[in-house]
């Protein structure tokens, strides 16, 4: 297994720290924002375009690609890298939280953001999505979920062609060994707030079962994560990050409170990652938003992989930086089809050195996006992706400089 | 008045020519192939794209802008260069076509290639589109044309606001200044090939006095080409070559067949070319076919401008050079959704050195475009585009080199 986690330097009064992680495919710098190429494609950009934005490791999902191309195709070109043409370092996800989002996140009606693979790519308001919101429960919904667990592994229903599928910790490792991602995780179970704390502690059970299944039949030659789970309970939680933290992983997971609310993440972050070996990196599954990406750093987090930047692009939300005017209530974001951006000549944020800022005015890019030009979703995408990538370039500087907090308190607007 | 065409070479027993048009925004050679900006953004490319592709000068239409975002906007962001970031030569189209498209074209089922404007982005069987095949005249349709044209101009209903919108000459000449860009066009009617001689001649006489008034009209920084016009009779297109010759325009555009046959277009070029003043350049309006580029070049055309290239591009149908198995037969392309290409290794063409062959596979790009990813929409563009700027550079080579006719035979694999 080439891989090495190296801790360059600790934060003053936070978990906060520093490394590098180094991989066969070369190394990326931690903390690291980790942009999401779902089925083999950075949506909307190629991977000559993420060089350039000085992206250093990318997620696969392998839900995704085995349902398409499939794994076996992938594999006779050599692995992901070779097929998508990305020569750097690669995270494959197991299928948990899909199968998640097919089975009870359909029932209890959530979704990461609430919406679903292959929904299309029309623009909708934020108040389509309840659920994003803070503090707010989701509430169960009327369809009914097309996943089905038992004790060894998932069962679903392949949406697109309607056949059964499965997924079992065994099949998890041999498609993810086929994909040959540098990082690989285990086969877990999410669960949602709205499980009880009977059904969550059976679902751990059986996620930690599943992660020594997975110990057992992974490809030596990839680094293997494991994977804490345990819903918003506190025993459960600390009991998974032990038995997790136990086992011989090269990194941990973190799986989300998916639908909880911020709160919900910092407590699962407290309770988590003290328990866990500090020699070894840790990953937020998921996680994505600028108020999390500090509050995870400054709990101890390393990694943190998300699909917001280029979903909220593709819907016209455009991330700002405080001397623009992003703030916590407005999430960061202006939505570019506000009227208001009509006649604007400023780039997206003025303070922006992305190739977007650098050549278009709001103006512009807010005509693309009224006439659904495909090129909006590229350009967009460039600057959502940017502003995370650089945030985190700040982010990792204000580490090595002592003034993380200092920085948390200019971004997020609170006194040290 | 900044636009000067200078003929540099003349060919050997053709009547191709080799040529620098120079506009206020920097120059282009002819003959020349000019990609559409539609709506003042060449579909799934940014600009950036297009000046790596080599691309000199781009066409943008004057009936989208006028509709979305309005050429007052543009005008005040300082026109379309600086609107949209190009800062080369730039040609808009006078909304003759479009208007064409709304009206007669809706009745008489004729499109270029069988699709109007936004119309969405669906992959279609080329059996979607009779009337692209050779010689098979279309048909009458039941749909109610939207566009009503008068002797004074065209009203016609806006399809997204359902609005009544007026273009007269003195309109087109008022947007297209208000645009600005380098070379503009005179207001047009366009007919039919399923117009009678009686409607076609009545509509010709609309189109000179329309360009009367245009010339009367336009701004005097612009360069204005004036239009033939005339549907598949030849005492029509003669005349009308003779009086749009015979007045000030910078050069000629020369409407196409419109649903006619590729020997119609011949025919048209045949009748007007040698009519027209030869130190002035010639545009054939809507022209993109390999086969037709030959053809139109080799009697004397030097601009082209189509949106084919992009649009087969999004339909998964993709060039290929005669030495990778293009020929008239095929059109030149393949249809990367056929499942022959699944586990094919090879660059869409393995003589290309555009930045998607140089990267991707035709197995990658399939399963692209089989996912709906929006990042194949671009690869896929550049391609395109790359192959026909490149068939460009090689047609001028060999007018230069007065191998013109052999480069012909060798495409179109025809004896000389």
């Amino acid at each position: 297994m080439a891989f090495n986690f190296k801790i360059i330097k600790r934060g003053k009064n936070t978990q906060a720290r520093l490394g590098v992680i180094t991989t066969s495919h070369g190394s990326f710098h931690t903390p690291a924002f980790i942009p999401v190429a779902t089925a083999a494609s950075i949506r909307a950009l190629d991977f000559n375009d993420l060089k350039n934005l000085g992206a250093e490791v990318v997620l696969a999902n392998t839900y995704h690609l085995h349902l398409r191309p499939g794994e076996k195709l992938i594999n006779k070109f050599g692995g992901l890298h070779k097929f998508m043409g990305w020569d750097g370092p690669i995270v494959t996800d197991s299928g948990g939280f899909q199968v998640f989002s097919l089975g009870f996140g359909v029932e209890h009606n959530i979704g990461k953001m609430g919406w679903f693979p292959n929904e299309g790519e029309r623009a909708r308001k934020d108040s389509d999505f309840p659920q994003n919101k803070d503090n707010q429960k989701p509430e169960i919904s009327r369809e009914k979920k097309f996943a089905h667990v038992d004790g060894n592994g998932v069962s679903f229903i392949d949406p697109m062609t309607g056949k059964k599928v499965l997924l079992t910790p065994k099949i998890s490792m041999q498609i993810q060994s086929d994909l040959g991602a540098d990082i690989i995780f285990a086969f877990d179970e999410c669960t949602s707030p709205l499980h009880d704390e009977v059904y969550t502690k059976d679902s751990l059970e059986r996620t930690h079962r599943w992660a020594k299944e997975s110990l057992k039949h992974y490809n030596k030659k990839q680094a293997l994560f494991g994977i804490v789970q345990g819903g918003l309970f506190k025993n459960l939680r600390q009991e998974s990050a032990k038995f997790i933290g136990g086992l011989p992983f090269a990194g941990f997971g973190i799986g989300g409170p998916l639908g909880g609310s911020k709160k919900d993440m910092e407590n699962i972050l407290d309770w988590t990652i003290p328990l866990l070996p500090r020699n070894k990196p840790v990953h937020m599954l998921g996680i994505g938003a600028v108020e999390d990406l500090f509050n995870c750093v400054e709990k101890g987090a390393d990694m943190f992989d998300c699909a917001a930047p280029t979903k909220w692009a593709r819907r016209g939300h455009l991330y700002i930086s405080p001397q623009a005017g992003g703030t916590r209530i407005n999430k960061f974001r202006i939505n570019i089809d506000n009227a208001k951006f009509r006649e604007d000549r400023k780039p997206i944020d003025p303070y922006c050195q992305c190739p977007t800022c650098r050549a278009y005015s709001r103006a512009y890019l807010r005509h693309l996006f009224t006439a659904k030009e495909i090129s909006y979703f590229r350009l967009a995408s460039i600057h959502n992706l940017h502003f995370m990538l650089e945030l985190m370039r700040e982010l990792r500087e204000s580490i090595s400089n002592n003034s993380f907090l200092k920085l948390k308190s200019v971004w997020l607007s609170i006194k040290i």
